[in-house]
């Protein structure tokens, strides 16, 4: 049996990014250089360049003044999942326009030039379209492309990346209704391959190292056509959301809801008239 | 400046695993065939084993009969987070006594046989120190190990692999009051490493391939004593924890809280008693 096995680095050589960068040339850049010094490092057909969300906003021009911070989480906030006042200040986990359920909506000033705040892509399935077929057509060759940022998340503690976009690869290995190694039933359905990818690529890019892209080789299984489904596809539908709510804000909704159907009641006497 | 770059491949030859196998000697002697097969495929310093706990579990002789399996859910939940009913049936969230937030408290059919359900190891990092300290003995270098389950999370589609037990190795990086590549503080706290991984080697096991074991190789500088911290630090705290119950629980019960107070509301003229 071959033995499954994939090789992640870093790319090297991404300069600070600003608005209007075509990253396509400057990833490409890099690439190039990387591959003047090792034959290795030229992209193959299969390879799958994880990108840095912020990179990507950087160069599409989501910058906002530090001041105005508020003024864009507002904006980037579809709704406000769960709320905590703390002495540090105030934890909005907000869900954004993109389906993410993130703090701040994402918008962060790290790695970001003093003085700015960073939005989200607009569209970072669009975003990582852009830069597959840029990439594609430069090198001539079959490479799929994943964009992350980085999201906390309930039940366990601190960070991992995440897909917040992709193209030209396979996001998902839908087992439903597959077998396992024996041919029974398998209860585990859907492996969030864009996500475990995300993850992986973290931890050759990392926050601190300034290398926001990486190169993965050797699951070229996953790389496809450009019109597959994007990252987008990974947002739990509403119907399927057992934690649309903070526990605390859901509590009070119940609360109120309660308070307001007694309210509305009317008193005793009417009601036995009303029964009449 | 050296490219950060490391490998991940699955391990093959890891037999069928019954109550009371040794899995130390099991992963070694796979180890030891693809060896002779493959001299790079001998463990070395700083390489990370990433194993699924199903293994650990069969090993350990924690299957009961899949007659037993309600039972044995409710002896390994601390408390049900969240409960649906669909048309398939319940989906029951629970907490388990590992900290661990999942489905059926993580017992499980698939890749275990016929008319046998299998449920977590009891305490996955004295399992994933045992392996490490007896890997590490074996082949006189110092590798790290993680035990792996697959969960699915709230908000996302899907399920991915996270570190359930860990020995041998740092599970976060921890860049609190850490600064980014321009020396401005970074807003990103808490990089899960372990979780990363977990995914990471995912990509090589996968559910229906028969490969319970991955090795990462080039992230040495995770690899440390037998005594760091295992994967149970990475359950939140409940002080920290805004998604305790499901949206629909927290709200009965603030629905049900507001009630009660109002039955326990003495009468207006009792109140006015009250008052004087």
């Amino acid at each position: 049996m071959a033995i499954p096995r994939y090789t992640v680095w870093g790319l090297p050589g991404i300069p600070e990014i600003g608005p209007g960068d075509d990253l396509v040339n400057l990833i490409g850049a890099a690439v190039e250089v990387s591959e003047s010094e090792d034959s290795d490092a030229a992209l193959r057909d299969g390879d799958i360049l994880v990108v840095t969300s912020k990179i990507v906003s950087k160069a599409e021009g989501m910058q906002v003044p530090v001041a105005d911070r508020e003024r864009a989480i507002a904006q980037d906030t579809v709704r406000v999942v769960a709320e905590r006042v703390h002495p540090g200040g105030v934890t909005k986990i907000v869900e954004t326009r993109h389906g993410l359920i993130m703090a701040a909506a994402g918008i962060d000033t790290s790695n970001v030039p003093d003085g700015l705040a960073l939005r989200l892509p607009e569209d970072p399935d669009r975003s990582a379209r852009a830069l597959c077929e840029g990439l594609r057509k430069r090198f001539g060759v079959s490479v799929g492309v994943i964009i992350t940022d980085t999201l906390g998340r309930p039940w366990r503690v601190g960070q991992t990346d995440v897909a917040i976009g992709a193209a030209g690869m396979i996001v998902t290995d839908d087992l439903r209704g597959g077998v396992d190694a024996n041919g029974r039933p398998l209860n585990v359905t859907i492996t969030v391959l864009a996500d475990e990818l995300a993850g992986a690529a973290d931890l050759v890019k990392g926050k601190a190292t300034g290398i926001p892209v990486a190169v993965v080789r050797g699951l070229a299984r996953l790389v496809t056509g450009l019109d597959a489904p994007g990252a987008r596809t990974l947002v739990r539908s509403v119907d399927d959301d057992m934690f649309r709510f903070g526990s605390a804000e859901a509590y009070r909704l119940g609360y109120e809801a309660a308070l307001a159907e007694l309210r509305a009641q009317p008193a005793p006497k009417s009601k036995s008239v009303k029964q009449e």
